[in-house]
């Protein structure tokens, strides 16, 4: 299968690329390198050293065999797309692009403006360009369960049913972004939906927990291969964040009361359902298929729990310190996500005890003197701009 | 009261910056010119001549002795909206900016992107220089009712409770847009309601019927006041293309089968509901008010009846002509807007007619030389690019 991966420089986008490298489809790379830049903006640096994507490719290729070809390009870039469609001619599109931190979305205008440019209208071009390739491309585009907003509900995959007025319509769930990103990520999804029944196009949008970890079969073998993974308050998921203070014996940073119930998803586990995706029967064209894709569903509090008895168990003691939370969300302790989708074609995820096992705590231990500890509690404020 | 108007060169927002000025309220406009720079764009003129809005707001100073201030200005540039809102220091800001028109959206890509520029990145500009303002402001957003997309049923303002495992939550109403215009407003829409509720804004959402007309009380008098009243196939509505059709006794084009539900409002109803929204109680800060602002509601079928039957009135005959439907859009025979919030303040909306009369007749009759009749053919394709 011919495959073309834009974000592939990404914590998501490089461990998928290798992973359908490894299995033998034919990966292309797209990525416009712009995360380096912002990481810089924020001073925040991936807790291992990550290599440029030319050096990662290169590694990929001496340890499998399998050579994945790269594009430096910006999706926001119309002429880039459109150039790089023409020359890959993929079967499938993931599109694993689009800055994905909610705290870097609010730290300031620019930044909440930048992440609908980078993720939104970058969206609207690929959506141009797959339309405009006129082959059956399945565009698998890699959004958030966080559009929903967290309500008080068992949220189904994408639509509802609701009856009003003795009628009964099919509907998309009503988006409730709670950052500039989710605010990104749901527009997103509205256009995505409208490119399926303007266009008849064949998209599925994977709406992701939180993902966390760096393991992945694919990437284990050597420190060339490593993803970015990010400990620090912007583009660190609240749990990589918990794992590496946890592993450092600092306290455990919880946002408010910690009730905030959350999905979440291992990232070895992102892989293997995004592999179903890509295999499994694509969607009619035409209307838009919503996949969710997550793991367990835990409050912040009980996530801390579990990742202080996992360093526990190893020998790392450390505990939980409550702050004010840096952000406006509801209360939502009856949130629950539905899946089905993947569920129905064999997926079952991991507990996070079998991704925080002693090999995760002491690859952390091993980086301890790049730890910056600051950068940790550097909580964008969700209030002020 | 200090209203500053966005988009104050245009169809809408120049007839409410007249209409709040003739009331006696301190009025601002702002306004990048870009769309006379479009209309050249698709070779559309408006069937009056529109003058300058410098030479806008001399009439209109003359006639009244109210004066209007003007920024010429870009709400897509940041620095501009700060700068205006600091001068202006409103109590109201209604933003009628916003590229509104479908068929533009639908384009080609370029209109498409501008389309989300002008429309939604330039609300996200509003709405953080709103908070950045720290005081009171009444923000005051004019959107389309068509962002839900006519799904059938009947739709309340905004919000549904919605049932799910036994619990209830009250959501917005999903967005369904059926164009990259709708697309806009949805995005707009949903980052309202997230402004809302991170910043305690006060912000209230007028979703609007499809605009027809060019009469209002306060532009009447005077060939230097009128709005821009367009008849072509990308920038006139329906209403005004048949009305125009009607006139000159070409027949009227319906797409498809007419069976489209629609709902409609006259200029002048527009500009008193908007009376009614600024004078009405505030919405509370944090919650996005709904307002739903339509007169009637009808098939385009029977939109076009009603019109050929306002022209034989005073004896202009005129047919109706069917064409292939150039959008995609769903039948939707039973959608049904419902309103609420300005009926009770008491808005009663006129009937076609009322507007439709001999003076509109007549009015047009006098332009007839001016009249293009291939720009009211040009229908953009929804579905090629």
């Amino acid at each position: 299968m011919k495959i073309l991966m834009l974000g592939g420089d990404g914590y998501l986008g490089w461990v998928l690329a290798a992973a359908f490298a490894a299995r033998g489809d034919d990966v292309s790379i797209m990525d416009s390198l712009v995360k380096r830049k912002w990481e810089m903006e924020c001073g925040a640096v991936p807790l291992f050293e990550v290599l440029p994507i030319h050096r990662r490719v290169s590694a990929l290729k001496e340890r499998t065999g399998h050579e994945v070809r790269y594009f430096i390009g910006d999706v926001t870039n119309v002429g880039a797309i459109y150039h790089v469609l023409d020359v890959v001619a993929p079967d499938v599109v993931i599109n694993a692009a689009g800055q994905a931190s909610a705290p870097f979305s609010m730290r300031n205008r620019a930044s909440a403006l930048v992440t609908q440019e980078n993720g939104y209208l970058s969206a609207l071009n690929v959506l141009f360009a797959v339309q405009r390739a006129q082959r059956p491309i399945h565009l698998i585009s890699l959004g958030s369960l966080g559009v929903y907003g967290f309500p008080a509900m068992d949220v189904p995959e994408g639509y509802i049913t609701i009856e009003a007025g003795g009628r009964t319509n099919r509907m998309p769930l009503p988006v409730q972004p709670r950052s500039f990103q989710q605010l990104a990520a749901a527009s997103t999804s509205t256009a995505l939906a409208f490119g399926c029944e303007n266009w008849g196009l064949t998209i599925t949008d994977v709406r992701l927990g939180i993902v966390y970890g760096f393991w992945t079969p694919e990437t284990a073998g050597a420190a060339a291969l490593r993803t970015s993974f990010y400990y620090d308050a912007v583009f660190g998921t609240v749990a990589n964040r918990f794992g590496v203070q946890a592993a450092v014996g600092y306290p455990l940073t919880i946002h408010g009361d910690g009730e905030q119930t959350r999905p979440f998803l291992s990232l070895a586990d992102m892989v293997r359902g995004l592999a179903l995706v890509v295999d499994g029967g694509r969607p009619a064209p035409g209307r838009l298929r919503v996949v969710h894709h997550f793991g367990e569903v835990l409050t912040i509090r009980a996530l801390a729990d579990r990742v202080l008895a996992c360093a526990r168990s190893i020998g790392l003691v450390s505990s939980v310190k409550h702050v004010p939370n840096p952000r406006v969300e509801p209360s939502d302790a009856s949130y629950r996500p539905l899946d089905g989708t993947l569920r129905e074609r064999g997926l079952r995820c991991a507990a996070l005890e079998e991704t925080l096992n002693e090999d995760y705590f002491q690859a952390i231990l091993r980086e301890k003197d790049r730890i910056d500890l600051e950068v940790m509690e550097k909580d964008v404020l969700w209030r002020r701009h």
